[in-house]
């Protein structure tokens, strides 16, 4: 997967899912991977671009068609299951936005 | 500073910058770095996120009060400066996206 998102036009969202996972998660990184492909099969998704740094500290945004996606991706089961694991055994603290895209640039040299 | 935002409510912008570093980029730390300070000083800052791979993917979300901030911080002095250093220098490709914050949770273990 490229590791930034190209997608046309200004008319989508985005859900910006910051974390910072525990000194211990394991099971983490197959859990994460996993949703990435079950997120790409959802109607309505259109691109994810994640980066997590050595202090535990990670940024995934995902991008949507609609608020409409948004909740259908949301309340898939697998990821119901995923959230609740968050909670439970991954995450330290996470803030998750749902935003809608305004504007954009790109740049590729 | 601490790794995730709090704000209040869902009534702000957020600019999305995920980018991939050059293999070779030197001055980019310290570049970062004074960038976040500065930003920070900013009318309307509200707050920012970032987290950088060893692959070189990195994201940081930063949060404003509204669009004419987040205009005025793109217009700030040095700032210009270092974004055409990120062109130049730094950056093999980047995306930089404006968005509307429509909802939002979190979570504190």
């Amino acid at each position: 997967m490229a590791p930034l998102a190209d997608i046309p036009g200004n008319s989508y969202y985005a859900v910006i899912f910051s974390s910072v996972l525990r000194d211990e998660a394991p099971g983490y990184a197959a859990m994460a991977g996993r949703m990435l492909e079950l997120a790409a099969r959802q109607p309505g998704f259109l691109g994810v671009e994640s980066a997590r740094g050595a202090d535990g500290t990670g940024i995934t945004v995902s991008y949507w068609e609609s608020e409409a996606a948004i909740r259908a991706w949301r309340e898939q089961a697998e990821h119901s299951v995923a959230r609740r694991a968050g909670r439970s055994t991954f995450y330290v603290s996470f803030r998750l936005r749902v935003a809608r895209i305004e504007r954009s640039d790109a740049f590729d040299a």
